[in-house]
């Protein structure tokens, strides 16, 4: 609780009382390792915040394996936005890579809590338009960089992405086979 | 400018009183074909919403070949988002594919606007959130599609796109050869 608060704080001022009534429109969570948080073609419920651990986002391609497009550590938000804000059937998975601990809000809830807390919506303005800005730069690295180039990035930028990250999901993420990940991780150490 | 007040009244509820104020924060222009809006190296000073026309932003990669990663028609808001909000140089272009018609905004203004008119944290809340979720869904065909379904998708999911958008700038932001996407063209066709 204190961690979310100490997160709000970064972004907006809001006092203890505030922040108690606003604490109280979300959930909090404990999940597993490789507890699954929402399922493909289920309603997609929530969006999830990050207090510990790590989440990922995957979908089954048409071969049958599973392709991460995300993940979210400490302080990153999850979800399917899309299938959020219509309340309609997620095309997406999202499970715990790591023991999580989770907070969540409902659809509904959000609607109440933007009514009674109109502060929210300036936090969920600048969260939203970071992950935005995150976003169009990583669609620029998709056209931009190999496969191999990505790698040496992520790596160099987020040094948690290989440090925590198990070499399968990172394989996942980048569309590897995990021995061709195996390699290029040899040819980078040699 | 009653353009930019039907739009505002999709998202958010503000009298003509209350719309005269937030609009004073804004600019209009008008641009001829071509026109350069941004520049790479430069400062990311505004951002733009489209009345009328066509935009495209890109970069040009190691090749010396220019990469579309973007086009806003009427109603859509672009940006370099990373660039405006810590008012850096931008590694990107924005140009106009037709005459157009545009509302800019400039940081400070913008952050004055917020000041005097927290509803606008609302407006720019949904669209930053449809953005992203928008750049989710696309992050998920760049990982899924081929570059030749992604001219399928694009076609049949925005007709505007294939009617407006001139071939070469098609190629440009699929990342074929304009020789390739003729060839496509004419296997879809055949």
């Amino acid at each position: 609780m204190e961690t979310f608060k100490a997160h709000l704080d970064k972004f907006i001022k809001i006092d203890d009382e505030e922040f108690s009534s606003i604490f109280s429109y979300f959930q909090i969570l404990d999940v597993k390792k490789k507890h699954n948080l929402m399922l493909e073609g289920e309603i997609c419920r929530y969006k999830y915040f990050v207090l510990e651990g790590c989440l990922r986002k995957f979908f089954i391609n048409e071969k049958g394996v599973e392709q991460t497009t995300e993940f979210a550590i400490e302080n990153w938000w999850i979800s399917d936005t899309f299938a959020f804000e219509k309340q309609i059937k997620t095309e997406f998975n999202i499970q715990a890579v790591e023991k999580s601990s989770v907070v969540m809000i409902d659809f509904k809830s959000q609607e109440k809590l933007f009514e009674k807390h109109p502060i929210m919506e300036r936090y969920f303005r600048i969260t939203y338009q970071r992950a935005y800005a995150a976003a169009e730069r990583r669609i620029r690295f998709l056209h931009e960089m190999s496969r191999e180039e990505m790698y040496v990035h992520f790596s160099s930028q987020y040094p948690w992405f290989i440090q925590r990250i198990p070499q399968y999901l990172i394989a996942s993420f980048l569309g590897f086979t995990p021995e061709y990940l195996s390699e290029i991780r040899a040819k980078l150490r040699s």
